[in-house]
């Protein structure tokens, strides 16, 4: 269930830039002395609404009043004009409520490269702050799709010093998934009260365990921004309370983040598959990653999980081509989910085919390997490579 | 039109390994004093056949006799049984023909992870004997295909100190291919008389300039070789001949290998698109090749190129995404074909969607990227990413 967040309101409207009758604009009210940290894509070509986005979230130093977020346009790749663009709905919204233009954080999703028009997002900006909402989070989810197929919320809560501390977050994405910070939009907002370098410290390390671990297709999105506010309106202050208070509310976020970013992952653009790739016995982080991330982008091993083929020649030839440094071969073993595949380099005495297309045959599955030369693992989660990806990616403008 | 080498026969043979009643055995006999030159993948899972073609190049400096070919079985994550499998096959054409074991360099491709019998390979060695001559390119070239379409073969004949001298290579592969060295199997020969050093030096830069640049999926194989030999059969020492009979030499090998190489694309799996990705103004080659082989490997764009869908956002997203150090966005121009597409950061004031459907309608056409901050250029070549490649891979086995 989807729980409000106390100093959190949320407004929907209809502003004709997604397609006409449909929900395409949302604004976000946080309470004021609300704390906002944010990350951002690496991708050099970022749209103009994370530049100012970003700009503003250093000016007024976490303290946002609003984020805009329009869905049907990424505003990227529009150059200066694009810029003034981002800027003049910030002002819109900063005369309409009474605030700074850098108290508004602008957020844009869709098509890259075409021009956005203000005007239609100023001129539903009035709609949108009518319907502001406690209990929007469902409708406001619903609202910044693109070719997303359903909407991904989900809610913690915890109970720190006898008070209800609430979590709750809202996420798109489904195709351009390669998060390299963060790979798609995602807004999280809690009643805590946190520190700004403490709810920066916090997040990072949620993103850095969730949303930069899926991939769908390696493709790092120009617009990719992960938002996390803090209230603060529960009055609970989450870094005094304790040690086990912190724990909680850290195991609270970093799990609601996995939720919202695993959900992506499932709906991923054509997916038929849910797929953990973990990889243990790693010398460190970078080479764990290194395997796992070729193994989720590799199309022909994608090709085959969507085909249920235990094609584990493609996974050896992936992990080999994966760069790491003197890699014996020969003490690397391969699972699918708990079936042993490959081991010395070569098919496992006892696998069978048989084996293979039992594990391969459900819609979740694991692949792990295990490189057996140290002591690091790493996770990450992706899926399969289907027609309908094609499709969709083939049709997306038409 | 193919042309024979001298002192090169090719014979052929059909082993069953692939399937009944089809050629799938190749044996290439060269002339006594030839010298050998091969790149091999940089897959840490390198295939049995390639590891010891390796060890054999090494032991008799390039002194070999025979290359031993089979398709439909890569002999990959086979283990000390594949490794012994190779061996084997090396000693049995060593018997039949007299010569050392260490002189037979075998290679392989097909499925990977399956187990190969070296006696379906030694009872069908006679036959490939009997068939020796030097005429069967064409038939070799079929002999060696797997996912291919189409036999991959090509000549040159240059005129040195008043003498022809013949160039004729083959290659096969139509996915799994993304070069990091060579990936995919080629077979060529000259008639020239070439140092072993001399060779080495002339043929890595010519396999850096053509197959090194060619990506269908970017999954590089565990069985890639790119052979030359030099029999040495016309007379012609093309090292002592001067300096244009040199260069002329070396323009024949390397439009050869890139005649060859641009074959594969052509041919790749599903491929509806022959696209080259050029890059100006990089600081250095590898800034250049990073921004090539981005847009190359990225599914977004490669579903656009299957559409047809001058789709430039996913172009920006994806240079965006290469890495490159302090890129300024609004330096990068982007062309289709000669059509100017973005500029500035965002699109040209004078492109329209019109010109750029125009510019992807055909079947062959240029992506170029500006950077316009060096001198330096690379280049690529790839193709599209359609319904037939998802089909193709996922089907590869049944």
């Amino acid at each position: 269930m989807t729980r409000p967040v106390p100093g959190v309101r949320l407004g929907v409207a209809q502003a004709g830039i997604k397609q006409a009758g449909c929900d395409d604009l949302v604004l976000i009210e946080l309470a004021s002395g609300s704390t906002s940290v944010g990350l951002f894509t690496q991708n050099a070509f970022r749209a103009a609404p994370v530049q100012i986005a970003q700009e503003h979230l250093q000016v007024t130093s976490g303290r946002a009043c609003y984020w805009l977020i329009n869905t049907g346009n990424a505003n990227a790749g529009t150059g200066v004009p694009g810029y003034e663009t981002a800027k003049n709905t910030c002002g819109a919204v900063a005369e309409l409520r009474g605030c700074q233009a850098a108290e508004v954080l602008p957020f844009s999703t869709g098509v890259i490269g075409e021009p956005l028009s203000p005007q239609l997002i100023n001129d539903a900006l009035p709609s949108a702050c009518e319907s502001l909402n406690e209990g929007h989070w469902q409708r406001a989810a619903e609202a910044i799709l693109t070719t997303d197929t359903r909407a991904k919320v989900a809610s913690r809560v915890v109970s720190i010093s006898g008070a209800d501390v609430t979590l709750t977050g809202m996420a798109k994405g489904a195709g351009m998934i390669r998060p390299d910070m963060a790979t798609m939009l995602a807004f999280i907002a809690t009643d805590a009260e946190v520190s700004p370098a403490g709810l920066d410290g916090l997040f990072r390390q949620a993103v850095s365990a969730s949303f930069n671990r899926i991939t769908v297709d390696g493709d790092t999105s120009t617009n990719d921004a992960a938002m996390l506010v803090a209230t603060g309106c529960s009055g609970i202050a989450v870094e005094t309370a304790g040690a086990e208070a912190l724990t909680l509310f850290t195991e609270a976020l970093e799990s609601l983040c996995l939720e919202l970013a695993q959900a992506i992952i499932r709906d991923g653009e054509g997916a038929t598959k849910f797929v953990e790739v973990k990889v243990d016995g790693g010398i460190d982080a970078d080479e764990c990653d290194a395997v796992a991330f070729t193994i989720a982008h590799s199309p022909l091993v994608k090709t085959a999980l969507f085909a249920s083929d235990p094609n584990w020649g493609r996974l050896l030839a992936a992990i080999g081509r994966a760069g790491l440094k003197n890699l014996c071969v020969e003490d690397v073993s391969l699972y699918l989910n708990d079936v042993l595949i490959a081991v010395n380099g070569a098919r496992a005495p006892d696998y069978t085919e048989a084996k293979g297309q039992a594990a391969m045959a459900s819609s979740e599955l694991a692949i792990r390997v295990d490189l057996n030369r140290g002591a690091t693992s790493s996770r990450v989660w992706t899926t399969d490579f289907s027609y309908e990806y094609v499709r969709i990616n083939a049709e997306y403008r038409t």
